[in-house]
């Protein structure tokens, strides 16, 4: 078995964690950002020191490639994004470009043998922070292979027109030419050059570590949807209304949200999660009784019946009112859950248990590129664990050994993948 | 008995309903906007007309005046405000401007004999829609008769810095130097030279429609206080953080919600108002669990005890946690039931009888310049019936017949007070 180095994987984790760090502790990276172009440059600096060649596609995700002793093989691909969240942490998504180029430096070092050529990528633009949607790189260059109702959401032109969240103005396109890594389109990852791809990635959530484990074989992206329930009521001065002529938008929604976790809650999933994160009240003035208010519903699991079954519960709410206010479902957009390529998820399980590495098989909860990656090639992810399950936030942390490990793994299943 | 006369007042309201006209029935007249400037000059235009005197004091207040037969009678003042809130109707002060100055009208119209010199007067920013806080200038104005509680919150130098809520920069003092409108500090309502204050004001509420009646004979300003609720989670991804381990600070802020409804309506007191009308929640992003809630609570009754007892309950709240979040109360301020002038109330209710006007005793539940103005000068109120009780709106409505009925009460009201 071939090993990743951790001195390697330290300097690397606490050098990329110099680019965008916001004084305590995690860090705030936009995509195309002064502080990602040092990212990037730091990422190429290092390629080019072991002989990778670099590549970048209009999107400006970045391709660096060492060759295999087959000049006629496919590319294997390891990819992942340097973008962050707004003060997020030091691991997501950065940890799968430094496991990427770990496993290239690895090999490298190392003389290890290998057929096909290997890529470490750097997709552009994954959370989508400072230019909506998330997933906007893979999205656009993936869309000819997703399904019709999904790649409708990431249209090649609505993706460059999408503006800054900051200044309104300056468009994605705009960002893209500015940046100085904007290349050819033919450079995209595509099948026909690429044979599969991995994303290392942190679990974003606490199972591994609750039962005592670094890794994570994961074998899908959870499917889910997502509605938004409004609620509508009277406007009215607090002082002078009667409680019982009330149409209060905000006590309606919160006897809903109740009903809601009690309903959801008797199907007796434990591993279902739904979540309201966002909530819009208006007028929103201490002194007036809410005239609407909605909320947001994010539900995840596997099995479609299931998350149909949450939707009859969701959509149940219209059919009555609430604290005399109309109810109304406004679906805003659903994915089916995406395996990976049951041959990877075996190499990266096959790897993690010759390691002897603490793992299990494990879901996706959140989004990845790779989940669009799967329409296209055969590809998986690995998870590293994460302390306390904590994730876009700056206490967001991972043990430079359990990185490490996490990298040993992908680079052992690459190897499987490079051998067949 | 004196009327006022229905085709002046229609030519009043309809004429001010210009001024902000925001195109949808309703207004937008933020204090000393060019909209506000606008009322103010037909103000000055009509009571220049009849013959009255115009003075403002350094916030702006403007006071038109006629004289009385006796030139060492104190003046008796009838007053409100002509701001609005955003997208506000067009009876919601103003009314008792237009009330303040048909009372000057009828009484030079139809030359109806008087000792003490009556003034129809302008509150400046009663909204503090532009400039907050609410109540602004009669704050600074009656500050040194105020309960140090309350006198604390509307100190002059404080209301004169107060900023723009659009601009952030402009300052209340500028906005007044511009205004064209500050007049000398001498010239302030005070109780050596006036002798008592009037205001007519729209219910704000259904009570009186409900009840089959035109005006009310307010009794009293509602005591009230006003609180935050707040929750403490733990943020974490929607996707990937099962439910059994989320502290969801905004589960946890619906549930208490509910909590305090039931509870407060076990103590079946339909007369108590008690209403959530903000909600922050941080971070409001639809894929990540609230890490932090919190809301309003704004409770009105006349009865100190009944508010003790209720904010018992609220305190109640953070002895327990809700959803695993810790809670916590931060009271922002309260204020106890200010009663209107006992022979001033009895003016009205029987200028109302003898008219014949239908009528009942009520309490205000909202706040008026009449609340601080009690503190410093026998004062009471007039309620005109608010259509549906809808106000602080744009369907805000009183038809032009119960506006002329509120403004006869008024004026026999004030001719007794003169005649005292």
């Amino acid at each position: 078995m071939y090993k990743a180095d951790l001195a390697r994987m330290s300097e690397k984790i606490h050098t990329f964690a110099t680019f965008g760090d916001a004084g305590h502790g995690g860090i705030t990276r936009y995509s195309l950002s002064p502080e990602a172009q040092q990212a990037r440059a730091y990422f190429q600096k290092r390629m080019e020191s072991i002989g990778a060649t670099i590549e970048t596609d209009d999107f400006a995700c970045m391709y660096a490639t060492i060759p295999g002793s087959d000049p006629d093989a496919k590319r294997i691909v390891m990819a992942s994004h340097c973008d962050s969240v707004k003060n997020g942490g030091n691991y997501d998504g950065i940890l799968g470009v430094i496991g990427a180029m770990e496993v290239l430096e690895a090999v490298v070092a190392d003389g290890i043998p290998h057929k096909h050529p290997l890529t470490a990528m750097i997709w552009t633009n994954e959370e989508g922070s400072l230019y909506p949607p998330a997933l906007l790189g893979s999205g656009a260059i993936c869309n000819p292979y997703l399904p019709e109702a999904i790649g409708k959401n990431f249209k090649e032109e609505d993706m460059l027109a999408s503006k800054s969240v900051l200044d309104k103005t300056t468009t994605f396109a705009e960002a893209l030419e500015a940046s100085g890594y904007k290349g050819a389109r033919e450079n995209r990852i595509n099948p026909d050059q690429y044979k599969a791809m991995f994303e290392i990635h942190i679990e974003q959530g606490p199972i591994l570590e609750e039962a005592g484990l670094d890794v994570g074989v994961v074998s899908c992206v959870l499917g889910m949807f997502n509605v938004r329930v409004r609620f509508y009521g009277q406007a009215a001065h607090a002082g002078t209304f009667p409680m019982a002529y009330r149409q209060d938008a905000l006590y309606a929604a919160s006897k809903a949200l109740i009903y809601l976790h009690d309903e959801i809650d008797k199907l007796d999933r434990p591993e279902l999660v739904y979540t309201t994160g966002e909530v819009s009240i208006h007028p929103c003035v201490h002194t007036v009784i809410p005239d609407y208010v909605d909320f947001s519903l994010d539900v995840r699991h596997e099995d479609p019946e299931l998350l149909a079954e949450v939707l009859k519960i969701v959509n149940s709410l219209a059919d009555q009112e609430w604290a005399k206010c109309r109810c109304e479902i406004a679906p805003q957009w659903n994915r089916d859950t995406v395996y990976f390529d049951k041959t990877l998820v075996g190499y990266v399980k096959e790897a993690a248990e010759e390691l002897g590495c603490k793992h299990q098989y494990i879901n996706s909860g959140a989004g990845h590129d790779a989940q669009f990656a799967a329409y296209m090639l055969p590809t998986t992810m690995i998870f590293a664990s994460s302390e306390k399950g904590l994730s876009h936030c700056e206490p967001e942390h991972t043990s430079d050994e359990t990185c490490t490990e996490a990298v040993s793994v992908m680079l052992n299943a690459v190897l499987k993948c490079d051998a067949e």
